[in-house]
């Protein structure tokens, strides 16, 4: 029986985060963590749910972008899209009037990551597997029929994403085998936002340490006297052999990244993260021809998909693809609400199914809004289990959704009743 | 008395053209060309007008960005705005929670700069003077001081922007008097739209030559064999010294853009515009970051820049000077709705107060809904004739926006009386 979408509703839930400074770092001081939250629905039933990450104002023109696109997904059966996914994935990001207000970047590429993430799950639901499962099971070519290959063929042909996933067949019953085993290797940035204190980061940083974590991101680029200070406080409490990664989410010119850098350099940095503008060398690519370019130009050291930044599995599987032909390690960004829980399916599938390799490699951990989800994250000894629930794992808690609704959600009503809040 | 903002208004504006192909080309085969229409209004009873160009569906995410930036501007006074515009473009811009959804790109940025098309359009009526004389009667300190250097100063600093500046005064009053008498030279785009057939091409070159055009641009790029013949007949019927100009509007992967141009090379064109993704080598740059690139890598022959992609005058005025800097000639995009009326005053501050330069220079024109306008376009001799009301030349007649408001405006209540429209 095919399944058809018959219906998409669409959702503002905001978590009030700014209120204890998480999540906040040298440009986005006080995020609400957010999401643009989508659930779809066949009409034999079954339900696919899916985000996109936000952090605060702005989420509702994402849900507009949202609504926007439901009317080329609803009347379709899952079957149909999943047949010519590739052709879908176009339908949705080249509509010839909607691609004016993109293409294939912000609002609207933040929409269309949502609508098929929501997809995805439903599709992994049908078929009764977690996504990275789905994944790992299918053939090259399904692989690659997935993927629209628009404007980066000078990078990456159909042909070459088919000889490296046939190469990658090698040994991945065994990748498997380890992966559920052990997971997957992780880093956490919970340990060092900008707005905490000093003892709130010792503390952290002696509990992430007491829990097996061997690898730390923290947030820098405001002012340079205090990063110094926090840098060297987190070395100290790490010791020389951990692992160190700085973030500056867009905050300097080029000018001045280099000779901050090089003030950060003693305490040994193995990344600086967005130094400079997201449309500049590094930084967090918007979609696969960014990526490209990058990669051909050399300009990073380590590839950071996003699971809602790109649009969806589709465009991320064409990044992995690309990553690999050019040898580039990838270390996919997660946190805000619900990123763990997605990019955990690809990564898992990268290295099952694409890179086979460990080396300079881990995935973002942020402990945080986990419990708003009814699959969450597990992670053990700093790794990411595999997920088993069918599905792609960022199904919320019907109670979440409720209380955390903007505005008429419980927890919204609450704090304006409370009085404005600090802008 | 300082004017204070108390109300902006944003209305989603229509125009069915793709029932006639107007605008159609290898990418948009189908535009509804549209606006996102912005009143703003102060506490004295002066409004300003502002808008961005869309071409149909997703202008209702315009309008919903527009919502989410309003409270950004209103309860402000224009004078404490200008007094520091630099950091008013920056407030918009950089909105710690709604930078998320952009920054500086798509949605957000279409939005930003209708608002900020309308507090410029408000300020030249204020000062009793069109837009165009307004910036170029300002001191090269204050245009400097409109302008938002982060993420370019590696390629123009706030004093390099001073020092070209300073220099061009040589000359200034002439070259206005020159735009006064001459105006400013165009080229037409109106002639050979995608979907027009054989015989309307034929006919409107004719007229077009016949009303003294010499530079026309022709969109090519969805089947070779068509594009051969539409090329060939526009050549013949223009002669050997006129001048064509490509638009394959995103179309090609790189290497399909090649061959293809190979192919098309006989018929002597000046430039190819967007051979491939807007986010790679070339195209439709959507911030000054973008067009920094590709001007430090030499990768554009022609910066065509655009009044409503950019974030209005100020971000205009930053790639203005970059591309002086880098001494490539400014042939600005224009057309849709509104699109001629606005960058025509920024052409003629960039030739009266930046380059001092007509070489290999020409402005984008297309005759359409021109009618719509309080202030519409004046084209003598196939030139641009500097507009003398006050303001930014945007303000729509009440009518054109009551009948086109989408969905309840009259000509949209009849279309879809009519039944629906083909997809």
């Amino acid at each position: 029986m095919p399944q058809k979408i018959v219906k998409l509703s669409v959702q503002d839930v905001r978590f009030p985060t700014s209120l204890e400074q998480h999540g906040s770092d040298a440009m986005h001081t006080d995020p609400d963590y957010s999401v643009a939250y989508v659930v779809i629905e066949t009409d034999g039933g079954t339900k696919g749910y899916g985000l996109t990450f936000t952090v605060g104002r702005g989420t509702e023109v994402v849900v507009c972008a949202v609504k926007a696109l439901s009317g080329l997904l609803v009347g379709r059966t899952l079957e149909e899209i999943v047949a010519d996914f590739r052709g879908f994935y176009r339908l949705l990001t080249s509509d010839s009037q909607m691609r004016w207000i993109g293409p294939e970047k912000g609002v609207i590429h933040l929409a269309t990551a949502a609508v098929l993430n929501a997809v995805w799950d439903l599709w992994a639901r049908v078929e009764g597997k977690p996504l990275w499962k789905l994944l790992v099971d299918m053939s090259p070519e399904q692989v690659v029929s997935c993927i629209d290959f628009r404007y980066i063929t000078d990078a990456l042909t159909e042909q070459e994403a088919l000889d490296l996933l046939r190469k990658a067949k090698t040994g991945k019953a065994e990748r498997e085998q380890q992966m559920l085993k052990e997971g997957y290797p992780a880093y956490t940035t919970s340990c060092a936002w900008l707005g905490y204190s000093d003892q709130q980061l010792t503390q952290l940083c002696t509990d992430a340490l007491a829990n097996g974590w061997s690898r730390f991101k923290v947030k820098v680029g405001a002012d340079i006297e205090d990063d110094k200070r926090r840098c060297r406080l987190i070395r100290q409490m790490i010791g020389p052999d951990k692992i160190m990664m700085m973030d500056a989410n867009q905050r300097w010119d080029v000018g001045e990244a280099v000779p901050w850098m090089t003030c950060l350099s003693p305490f040994r940095p193995l990344w600086i993260e967005e130094p400079t503008s997201p449309d500049d060398i590094l930084g967090h690519c918007h979609n696969r021809v960014m990526f490209k370019q990058f990669l051909q130009a050399s300009a990073l050291q380590f590839v950071q998909i996003d699971s809602c930044r790109l649009g969806s599995v589709n465009e991320n599987l064409a990044v992995l693809l690309m990553a690999h032909k050019f040898q580039v390690p990838v270390c996919p960004h997660a946190g805000g609400v619900g990123l763990c829980e997605l990019v955990q399916h690809l990564i898992l599938f990268d290295y099952i199914s694409v890179s086979a390799d460990l080396n300079n490699r881990m995935c973002e951990y942020v402990d945080h809004l986990h419990e708003h989800f009814t699959s969450p994250v597990v992670i053990r000894d700093a790794h990411y289990l595999p997920p088993k629930d069918p599905g792609y794992s960022c199904e919320m808690l019907q109670s979440s959704v409720e209380t955390h609704r903007y505005p008429d959600g419980e927890v919204w009503l609450r704090l304006s009743a409370d009085g404005p809040r600090p802008q």
